[in-house]
């Protein structure tokens, strides 16, 4: 298992995430391809690159976090992401995680990776615990900001491999993500999708309101990237200021001899905090498309490029792109338009 | 200062309405209409009907949850929230407060109070206070699943009355929410609406992102209903999630002698929660209908319920509707093509 790590985009690259992708392949006992200037690698990784299974591949161009993404795809063919991804494609690496610029890595992923058959929207799963232990997974958490209803529901159906794959779920609850339950309430977006997914085969649940995500309701939260961008972020903001506040919280207690701090354990604070702190997933996955490719958080720091490793070497593992496929051939044939968008929705 | 409350209506009624409303007419000494099944409110309030300055309206129809809005207004009109809203139209009531049925008391506001000239679309505005003591308003939260640029920059129009009355700020700072920051990034809704909020004469500080919500960095969150209801339930759920925490940490440190339960309190965890709880903003506020209308939360409390007329008191007190008029009419003067919807997209 080969995994090929952008350590040129990010809030703290390069240090945290060459930092990060060492602690992944002594952990994981994986392969890594690092891209990004040579010199920079070798300063960070030092003597690790003779211990660990580490190949360094030197990229030149640089895409920053504002460049208009398919500009910067086209324009950079020797930045890491292209590369990076370029990796995936000639089956070289497993996968590639990068914490650079979204917009560009997902440019990068449908130019150079294609979509897989039958795929119209790919669309980025990212997993979300709210509650210790129990994550779900939302999709879509932001590559789609305009979607149709086929759209949501190809999500529903990409995130049912996901969860089950990679949650390790039989049979993946599916929520639509809605402004009221009732299956007569919503905008016209929800209220159609809501219907595609009722002629499924999805273990459709039906819709769920904001405060059924932390009560993990559903496994798979359907959604279109505008609101799941804005779900996702909100969890985060909450998630760093229970972080603060806990980290407050650790600093009286020490000085109060350990025991508030094990009292904050024992209530559950400290897994609910660690549950809610993105750097805990690492990153979001990009399905859809014909590789695996992981989308690691703009301000990701070692632990989280280490555990967008460790998702990304699960995603990889399991064959998720490949199963997407199966699945959409499946339902193909099965369907009696030949088209698997019309799948769910025979005439 | 007189209010209406509907005793009719959410989960805990009458009974936690009843209590709610006793209570707030002691704290806030204010006069209450209660309407409901009079015999019930009898047996609830008892003897301090002869102490405080209460109303009984005997309401004979009930509206349930699940209940289509418009119809329910229109076949009960013996309802309490039909005859709650009739009392704010006929200067017999100063405000109305429901937690019933959210659509019907929409729904009876827009027939029956109507909306104030210029507003084509009256939205909910909901406090939030993700951190201790700084509230901020979400707007819309709800009324309006599906919404015009337009229409999202009345919300802003409105929000910014309603913080600089309620919330006290002097100069609201007004925010997009927003998948990016960025004045590029968005759907097409937030690209429109970004363009007419800057040319507004609002305190626009342009795109936030769903993690900027906990970090208080608009006074104002401007959104479309949809999500709007969506952020407001999933914070909702966090709340209860924490308080759920809070409570367990509360019964292991009554046993370790009160120590814990300090510790919480120091490291500001317990008034977070405490914000975070809807029950301590009571309500959201309709803005734009000629009158004062909080829609409480259905699962709510005596406390949310007391909270919620503690809001209608400060909404009406401050005659809102009334400045949420004149401002539409200073804004049509200045406008150059004298309708306040262009106000802020002269040709």
């Amino acid at each position: 298992m080969i995994i090929a790590v952008d350590v040129d985009g990010g809030d703290y690259a390069p240090k945290e995430i060459i930092k990060g992708a060492l602690k992944a392949a002594q952990e994981y006992k994986i392969g890594l391809i690092l891209l990004g200037k040579k010199e920079v690698i070798h300063v960070h990784a030092g003597h690790y690159l003779k211990k660990l299974p580490i190949e360094i591949v030197h990229c030149p161009q640089t895409v920053t976090f504002n460049e208009h993404a398919v500009e910067a795809i086209k324009g950079k063919p020797q930045s890491a992401i292209v590369i990076g991804t370029s990796l995936v494609k000639q089956g070289k690496a497993d996968a590639f995680i990068s914490a650079g610029n979204t917009g560009a890595v997902l440019a990068a992923a449908f130019f150079i990776l294609g979509k897989i058959d039958g795929v119209e929207r790919p669309a980025l799963g990212a997993i979300i615990t709210t509650r210790p232990h129990i994550p779900s997974l939302l999709i879509d958490a932001g590559a789609n900001a305009e979607c149709r209803p086929n759209h949501l529901d190809e999500f529903a159906h990409l995130g049912n491999i996901y969860a089950k794959q990679v949650l390790g779920l039989e049979n993946p609850r599916i929520g639509l993500l809605n402004n009221g339950e009732e299956e007569a309430k919503g905008t016209k977006l929800t209220l159609e999708t809501h219907q595609l997914l009722k002629k499924s085969k999805l273990n459709f649940i039906g819709n769920i309101e904001g405060h059924d995500i932390s009560l993990n309701k559903a496994d798979v939260i359907v959604t279109d990237g505008f609101t799941g961008n804005i779900v996702l972020k909100t969890l985060e903001g909450l998630g760093d200021a229970l972080l603060k506040v806990r980290k407050v919280g650790h600093a009286i207690d020490s000085a109060a001899h350990l025991r508030g701090r094990a009292l904050l354990a024992d209530v559950g604070l400290g897994s609910m905090v660690k549950g809610m702190d993105f750097e805990e997933c690492g990153g979001a996955c990009l399905l859809g498309v014909k590789g695996t490719i992981i989308v690691a958080h703009g301000r990701s720091h070692a632990r989280a490029i280490k555990n967008a490793i460790g998702l990304a070497k699960r995603t990889a593992e399991k064959g998720v792109d490949k199963l997407i496929a199966e699945d959409i051939k499946s339902r193909t044939k099965a369907g009696t338009e030949g088209d698997p968008k019309n799948v769910n929705t025979p005439v």
